[in-house]
């Protein structure tokens, strides 16, 4: 039995977790400007405490450096709902008056199973195992039931206190010569890998959340970097451009750069000095 | 006689069907919060007796997650002409003062029907019937009109009653090398049934109705999925990604993800804590 | 003496008419509801008044379908300065402080004289007349000017007085390997001959008036289309898009589609139930 | 001694006259029907005075065709400082608080010099003398000098008064395969030739001034023409089009089409009918 | 041993100095007209001694030529933070109200060493030392602290006195025939080599300051030029357009051209003569 490149399914199975929601806010000073000072307070304060309560490993506000915002949410939830409850919260709050949500990102953490993905594959063809008979569909199921109790902390995870922000949406190319798409599923799993190696080397200091958005936003996913230290970003991004992956199949989206704000800090950042 | 793929016509017969506007809506919070409460409860009052009015099975309001708007109204109609009042109507009810359409779509209800075609053009062209003829003309006609009664809960759906929405329109490409519209109906309808084939295991799961908007708006269609579960759409549309007809020849505008409101939840959803 | 095809210029003789302007108008509710009604009369009559002077033939108002614009205004006239002035009339209109002209399109009535350009050159070519001297730019002042006379209704129509009305802006490729500037005359021609026969199909149902743009707006050309029935814009443009010329060779903006509305009728498309 | 076209410095050397400012202006015509006729009549009065002091030969006023804006202010000037001193006088006018700056365009005139860099280039390479030597240098200077007081009045033209403008800025394309900047300076000098020829047919009737934007604006060029008939922005440009300078390396940005007003018309211009 | 250019890292190193931002802000004079003369007068003051507070060497204002705003704010800063605090400090002063910043650009002061980083790599490698092995980044670290010493005023530059400026951000082509990023480092460093032979003519008239991107803005490098005399920008930006590495690999954002503004010279910007 032959079981070349081709006979393989395309599509490499995810793991989803957590919904996450990225809003971009612009902030109106001269409005602002105009607020008596207590009733801006009790403004502030019941935001502060409106974010409090959803938790500040579910939802972090940045400043964002540049005139893309004065600041970013950034919301983990469990069901798809509760980000529109989030946004909501945030729309409807009094302090909502004056932030626009200028742009924002609708994804879920996503985990790309590569590499176990090609072994299941192959492993069921040589078994004989119909590709999407009830079988095979089983047998992906229970794989996957097995890996996600497995990587439950890396399926929803809280949101890292790092000081610093990375975020850009990406797609994969689907050129008229060079298409991801088209590329065999091993071919693929040997880029990711490759990827992945340059990656690892930064574990220390990037912690990289990847999140799926096809068919949810515009891009194909979003990737959010959280470190200690904004250089790394570059050097990491930057690093991976040579990969083949990126070189030749990344597409990027709007990169937005944020440093990290307690809601204890609110007062002082929209405190307006005479 | 030689029948080879250059002899058929190339463009694929299509059945229509009902007429589809979606609307993005991005709403007025802070002006909101200016409005007595008793003038609100009116206005929301109002519009969601109007919205009662055009039936919960030809308009639908949902909740968009994300910047791009805070409500898609989707209407289903008979004509163009009802989709035109059915903007008017929102357009000029009280609440509509507090909603900016941002976006919207126009297109309507297609069957595309490739297999039918290649099937009737090569059994006409054996039988010698001279393409665009006026015996051609009514054969065509008249397979038409038979498809058109029995598919006519498919030309004319109700709005499926899911609770998540996802919309998006797109065009095949026209790339220099690569070709949708150079390539043999044959191939097209080659690829379209493979399409269809991925499509068709998540028909339990996944509602899908597919429109066009060739000459009406800014794409060649639109794809509105409706499901109870929104992570199916991104699992839906990965894995027609890696089909040759969408890996090669799609291009996608914006994606839009919605949640079903129902007009007895509007007075909840646009009130304003104090 | 060997004509061979790279011989003759490449440019196709035109003839010009009407100037032609599109106005896609955006409405403002908000305010409108706030004019008193007996002030709200008087500008929408002066309005209307303003524009039957005009003539219907001449100007005509359409309800558009969508977010781009509550109406579109189009404008034909015999010099560029008379669509200034159809604009600036609009524009200091009472009625035209609510109205935000969001896109347009400025262009004039063109017909191609492919057919007639690739004989006369031949013609004048084996007769020895060298290209672009006193002779050759008399020969062609001629003809067109007898042409100019035969087919002066279609070079200045009125505005077909059709319920629907289909617009969108085009350019031909030049990609870096498909150029139709690049293609001989004699190529050129065979295309648009081929996309004139399916044109010819739909004669009684579409009226097309295609107007010229280069070194007036974004796009070379501009389509305009008229018909009693929206759906057959779809299957015209539909069809003629397997055509080699606009699957190789077209670039499409974007496509506006509009409803036919008399001043009449504008009091009550205007008038806001309380 | 082998001078291949490779060895020939690949920049043409460009001559540099007046600065050059486009500025496509919005008028606020909602707000200005608010003003008392006597402070409207000031405001104009004043703005018109101030147009006068710059002089009809270096700012002028046109009415732009199209929702692009209502107005195009052209200004040309010996220094960029200059071009500023113009723009704010525009923007702190009375007048100009109900003026919207929407566009604009930043160049300088620059005059081409292919034909003479070519055969001055070759020259002093026969001659030994090395690119970019102090030799090379300053017969190069020497040149510019002559050629400089021989064109001043090109270099720095008045603003013709002509009826008519059409304005485009424009790139050349340095795609993947089709580069304009990797071709040998003797093959760009041909095209630029061939160009040229087209455009001489045209001197009677348009006065073209080529602007030069590498560095200072988002195109490379600039293009305005001047005319006393419009149809004739149409012909050349699109019998231009057909060179292989424009059909293959050729990028056009917006095109802008006004008609000339005299400041003494601007009040009537600006007269709001009861 | 066989090290042919495969085998060396792709990555060039580099150093990173200052962080930069660059405001664009369009100016509200309509709504600044309207600000009686003393409050007027005292916002000015305020906010010049502010920016004088912050240095010109480190804080510089620029009145931008053209509709891309009125002014631009340049801040060179030890660290991230500094740039938001920066931002922040004309944002939330009392002319900030006046001031939109409608656009931005976040980078850093880059150093790319292609040179010595093909060198030191050759090394390594030939005295068997593995990539990205302890003994490897130690002895980069130790590389990059030298030069980091060495070129510290590079790192960290003033602002240059010069009284013209030209911004615009770029790309390196990932296209999918002509990919710098897929090009070995050697064929990279000896394009960039000769780049920058041509920049070294210009060094007496222009000051380059090249700042990286990836990963903080949506392009990868920011080109900061500071000159006496503007045309200069043009003659150099369109020399070095033939270089290869511009030609083929270079893609360019929006040039923003600003000539240099004093805080003493403020008061007289904003002063609008009755």
């Amino acid at each position: 039995m032959d079981l070349n490149a081709k006979t393989l399914p395309p599509m490499p199975l995810t793991m989803e977790g957590s919904w996450v929601l990225h809003q971009m806010i612009r902030f109106d000073w001269a409005a602002w400007r105009g607020v008596p000072t207590d009733v801006a307070e009790t403004m502030v304060a019941n935001f502060a405490a409106m974010f409090d309560k959803m938790g500040s490993d579910k939802s972090a506000l940045f400043s964002l450096v540049g005139h893309k915002g004065d600041f970013m949410a950034v919301h983990f939830r469990l069901r798809l709902d509760d980000l529109n409850d989030a946004e909501v919260a945030v729309t409807k709050s009094a302090l909502g008056d004056f932030m626009e949500v200028v742009h924002s990102y609708v994804s879920v953490v996503e985990l790309g199973l590569y590499e176990s993905s090609v072994k299941l594959y192959q492993a069921m063809l040589e078994r004989g195992v119909e590709p999407h008979s009830e079988d095979w569909n089983k047998e992906i199921a229970d794989t996957l039931e097995r890996q996600r109790a497995a990587m439950s902390t890396r399926l929803f995870p809280d949101i890292p206190p790092a000081r610093y922000i990375c975020f850009y949406p990406m797609d994969r190319r689907r050129g008229e010569h060079k298409n991801w798409y088209m590329l065999p599923i091993q071919e693929r799993q040997r880029q990711m890998h490759e990827h992945g190696m340059v990656g690892r080397r930064y574990a220390g200091e990037v912690r990289q959340i990847i999140t799926g958005s096809t068919g949810f936003d515009n891009w194909e996913w979003g990737v959010t970097l959280f470190a200690e230290e904004p250089l790394v970003f570059k050097k990491l991004i930057y690093e991976m451009r040579f990969d083949e992956v990126s070189a030749m199949y990344a597409e990027f989206g709007e990169f937005f750069t944020g440093i990290r704000r307690q809601t204890s800090e609110l007062a002082a950042l929209l405190a307006i000095a005479e």
